[in-house]
């Protein structure tokens, strides 16, 4: 396992990825570039990525776990033995030549490929009779708080699977892989569909990590939001909206897909699978249940923004006019005695000044006074 | 019953909760810790108790009643006698092996085991053919005018019942243990379906203190945001709508659950019981109900909160202007008089001064006049 | 009839009334006294009156009419002439006893006895086999323009219809009593069915007149909050609003209700009445309309009043800025030439005072033409 | 065809119905008049007219067409010869003797008769086995840009069609007349069916009309909202909310209708008009939508009126405080040099007075400077 | 192909266009013009255009294709070999008789001529049995930056395709063309419904340029409302709600129709084909996801303006209250040393005006350090 050659890439990929993210997450990628070609023709839309693709072949039945990482596709695959189950995950889309190649080989619908290579498509559940086509997404958190979305494909057998990842934020299928090594659990016994449910169940939980941090970027903006706003939040706010829209579109039509296949609406799907099926639809519902709770906060953070902006505007005026109410009387006064009528008989008094001092001091107490009483100081 | 015992960690674990609490409520929990693990790994996730866990069982019939509490678990149990109604109730979940081994000794689901321990479910009905397993969520009022929420998971089979709650708020059951004791109304004379449906009534019931409580702090609210709004008002009605989301998380889900069982989806619930429960149904939609209300209520007020505040502000502009408006021009014609030009009569007239007066006073009450026209005074 | 016994506790009741009135109606009523009392437990949740409970009974067939009053309930009522329709109708639920009395005579469910003591029901219909229980929601228009809600409770047998009223209002179904008196219409020639419809239209009826009343008050405001907005204009759109709320919850389950009815689930309504039902509920869907409506054009007066204040704001800042910027250079002028500088040749001009206020006046022209221009005049 | 003798009656009809007009459209009429009658009384509910009541009979055929135009009901309708279409068609409701007896004359349900005059009606479809009673709304623009709403009832037989209208607007069929007369088209030729068709058809033509101006007025309004603001502005949009609302009342409703007569659910619609009423259907549609699309842009519009007076807020202050920040300084340094110490070298410098003047101009300039690059200027 | 003759009337047709899309588009076209005609009567609607209508005919089978481009209409189509496809492509509508008498030659429905030639249709799909007759739309980017709305109506048959584009905006199917000619993919092996679906694709595909288009503007947007909010920031926020109501309004009714299509209610539609339509199906709901997305952050923009707006305001009302605090107690001090009263011994002081001076630097440091405080500065 060439490891130390994919450092060099994941470096530059990294990079690449870091500044691509700082920008928000498209909406729709430039699917234009498909206008015009046939059905069936295979373009990679997407991030392109500079590593190599990565595929690993690991059979495992009862009794046996063998491994192997080919580098391209020198032979097609065949899975005739029936006891035994072939997983072939594939790490990287951008060398469509080699999807054509795998595709051919197995015989897939080459509408089914162009969707593998395009990674701009809906979570979707697809049946062609002989195997199964699954799209879900994949989430990652990016070191600057924003969210990559990651298409995983799945072409589901009844004794093989063959997962398709972009291959941008490295494995994410480790843990499965190592419950297969380890024969833990009942994955060495069951079929194609538990390999199918337990890699599903590995992108749902990975769910749940980025929507922790989602709920606690929001709670920190709860707190900036009264104690110190500023344009800065309200970009902050309208960033995360922008994430939790991403999030949605990852997520209703999973809710979807994993429903069909709990329903067993193919015979691919074996009854024993169906209650961790239902175990996963259970975690979606309670992702898009959170989601929406977000999306209801988000929405109410924006008004209270607002009327904290609102409240800091009725402190700044409150200090102005009373600013202006106290000295504009007092400058007034010292105006009228510094006016040079000749006949001006108080100008003339032992005391005058002094009492236009006390006269002023007088105006500005009963103004104060007069604030007091309604509550501005 | 070592009521002393518990006393110690309750106050710890009071405190503990208290702090929790003055947060607002999280929207999912710390799942993140389950992430790779198979399906079927006990994880506890919730708030850790130091309490002990506590194990009651009630077994009654027509004729009898048996309690007793039992610490650890010594042995399995057995609900052979058809006759005899059997209620164990479990108190505090963090003690994972032990519903591990209750869970085994009884042969169930190890899926069912681990949503039990994870406090983090949605309130949902599995049937597993023998046994029904319901999720629901108990909601306490906390001192500070928050809301916890608590899980209850039942086990309901053919003649026992087996209720987990998490423990935090002591017993919410005490009700209905204390109606089987006396022997008042029906529960004697009814099987496992009716307990479980006295239980969920017990949890719906208590549904509406906290509601009624929501409602009084809203109208508190509705009475603040007019007659003396601030920032604090706002972070209220933010955080109530917080509790609104966290309460309609725990309700919709609910209907679904309570439905299903009214429909008699499973053999275990028999006709004499779904007339009761549809009686419950009837609570939780009234709940439902009071929550979109309370919901469409906050979302006004925060409008009312924002006009309160543009009220304000117009105000206090409106005294500004008319202040401004006053001596502005009053300073003016002192400063005219103030000029130092040799050549001006007014100066030397024998009434200037006070004709300047007059002038002055005359200028002012003109804008009163206009103020009161304006209908700004 | 002791029409003479009623009117001291009513004018207490009324002016009882009348105070809670003048608070916003409650979504919840005070359901927590209930917690842990086991089913089928009668518990008066509602208004209490002190006035005493009415029974009228109303005993009629084609050619035949006889009334009676009764006080208390000294025997069972029984139905056992099919000829003949008996309606009793009890006026005041405080007095948990008598119900029970009366529902034990006739051998009713007692979980229905609770609903019709507990006044806080959602509207819904009930099928008992030999009767049918239907909670529908009484409104009326109090003095001080609020909409007081009674509950209206019927059990509707084959022969007989049993109506409950609080008994807050007096006596709603005095239009119906007297068609049946005066033998008018089909009401003599039909059953049990057509009682009970010609009972929830004159409630349904009653609804157009609230409706009206509510629609007047949103046109007057509509007015109000263009021409003179008002912080008591904003109190009041959110009183309407919560009023709106009130309302759907009535009116929304009573759809419900009335199409169940309409399409004879229970045999117990015959073919010739679900013509008249079909009427009934169309009058409820017109209701709806008119509430959502409402509840529209209320959202939109929010909007508008902010939109009112924000231009008085422009205004008053417009007028002072327009007095700002004409006096700050006037008064700046008058300073310069106030100044002592021994050398000012200005001052010793012989014209130099009026040439100064020459200048002012120039000045003031050349502002409010700019003024004119920009059209803040 | 009195012409003559209707002039003078629409001249005050107009007069009336203008000055009704002015006012926003009700949501709901005078319905309460109704309160207590018992079902099948006819009360005329909507706005009186002094017209004449106006029945016109149209006879036709393959090969005839027969009018005739009858003052009072001096005998029943026959409609025994199956090969003759008849349409009579009642200009004008306010004469409730009239169609009781035309009512009795035809045997038709009283019911029905009821909501023909009332004027309140839903649109709405109802099967009387013999006749169907369709109910739909017109749309007349009024001058002064409201919208009006004529209720037309349709009684549709085998072979004849009877319709009502309020008489409000003057004959809305003409054109449907018209196209009889001349034999044009395949009406002739067609069923009572194919006439209702063209007459619901005539008015849904007329929707596009009243759409086509409302959409215009929006133009208008979405120039004005940022180009002259003014409270008349918002009046506008909200005057326009009101009658999205009025739009909506008449439009969804009619969709059912339609498409319920589409799916041919009454043996009296035949098979060759269905394709003729899905067109009207999607008539219908495409007005639903536009008109939600108007509600849409509404919305959006009161938002706009908001963020441009926020706007000319911000000006206006922008220029206050440019006026401030300029003169206040300068008044200062003039009332410096307007002291009177003894001690003020300044003072007695030859150029004092100019280095002044020079000190203030350089003031500004910085001033100006700092707003320029403010980018407030 | 009169390349030559074309490009004249272009020309003259683009500036009107554009001239046109510099106004907002329209919600609903001029339908007012077909009031009162009879049903099957052809009126263009839409915009005119000079240029000349273009037929195009092109007939292809698996080893042919004939291609020619006629000018009128002098003999009818006959589509008598089944072995080829016919694809006619109707380019301009506005001269309705060609429509009329192409219409009559195939004996098409009136009806459905009626609909080709009003281009303010929805998308829908009508089973003609012998034909399908589908309207969509198509959509262009002007260079304004606004979207053009065409409408493209198919009658597929058994072996043909009459195609009907607007004409505005070129020549939308050449790539589809292309393929036909070229013999590449399978279109010249399958049949009309695969021609059918290959134009719906490509219209569809067109969808996803535009909707890059309007998400860039949006991202656009979003820096602008934040960095430097202007009023015509808010009038392009307006401007592309309305585009986004006319995309909703072309894509959401589309879904119904290649639903319906996928779902082959009708037998022109092979099975074959229903893979393709799922996959333009997929496409037409990620476009819809991306109109819902863009809508949302749409509405979330204006919002983010409003707040942007407040903060300039708070930024400059803080500025005008630091100077008028700073400067308004200075000029007070000098106004009062500015009066004239005989008795003031700080006048005679040595140092009084330094003395003086030095308040005034003081009272300004206090005042700098108190805004300081308050982090105004």
């Amino acid at each position: 396992m060439k490891r130390t050659g994919r450092v060099g890439p994941t470096g530059d990929g990294g990079a690449k990825r870091a500044h691509g993210a700082s920008r928000a997450p498209k909406i729709i990628k430039e699917r234009s570039r498909k206008i015009g070609l046939p059905p069936g023709t295979l373009v990679h839309i997407g991030e392109k990525s500079d590593r190599e693709i990565r595929i690993r072949v690991l059979d495992y039945g009862r009794d046996r776990c063998e491994e192997k990482e080919i580098k391209g596709l020198q032979e097609c695959f065949y899975f005739a033995d029936t006891q035994v189950m072939s997983w072939i995950d594939v790490e990287g889309l951008h060398e469509v030549e080699l999807i054509q190649q795998l595709g051919d080989c197995q015989g897939f619908n080459p509408l089914m490929l162009e969707d593998i290579v395009n990674t701009d498509q809906r979570p979707k559940l697809e049946d062609f009779d002989d195997y199964l086509y699954i799209v879900i997404k994949m989430l990652h958190e990016l070191d600057n708080g924003g969210i990559a979305v990651e298409q995983v494909s799945l072409v589901v057998g009844a004794n093989f699977v063959i997962s398709f990842q972009e291959g941008l934020e490295g494995d994410a299928f480790g843990q499965v892989r190592e419950r297969i090594r380890g024969g833990k659990g009942k994955i060495r016994t069951m079929g194609a569909d538990f390999l199918a449910y337990a890699l599903i169940d590995a992108v749902v939980d990975g769910y749940f990590g980025v929507l922790e941090r989602v709920g606690e970027r929001i709670e920190v903006l709860e707190e900036e939001v009264v104690a110190a706003p500023s344009p800065e939040t309200v970009r902050r706010i309208h960033r995360l909206k922008r994430e939790i829209i991403v999030l949605r579109k990852a997520l209703w039509p999973l809710r979807e897909v994993i429903g069909a296949l709990e329903r067993r609406e193919s015979p691919l799907i074996s009854e024993p699978v169906t209650i961790y099926l239902r175990d996963v639809y259970d975690h979606t519902i309670q992702a898009i249940d959170a989601v929406e709770a977000y999306r209801d906060l988000l929405a109410g953070l924006l008004d209270v923004y607002l009327s904290s902006l609102s409240n800091r505007m009725n402190e700044i005026m409150k200090f102005l006019t009373i600013i202006g109410t106290i000295f504009l009387p007092l400058t007034f006064i010292a105006g009228v005695y510094g006016m040079n009528f000749r006949n001006m008989p108080e100008l003339n008094w032992q005391w005058g000044y002094f009492a236009s001092l006390l006269l002023m001091v007088a105006v500005s107490l009963v103004m104060l006074l007069y604030f007091k009483r309604k509550k501005w100081l």
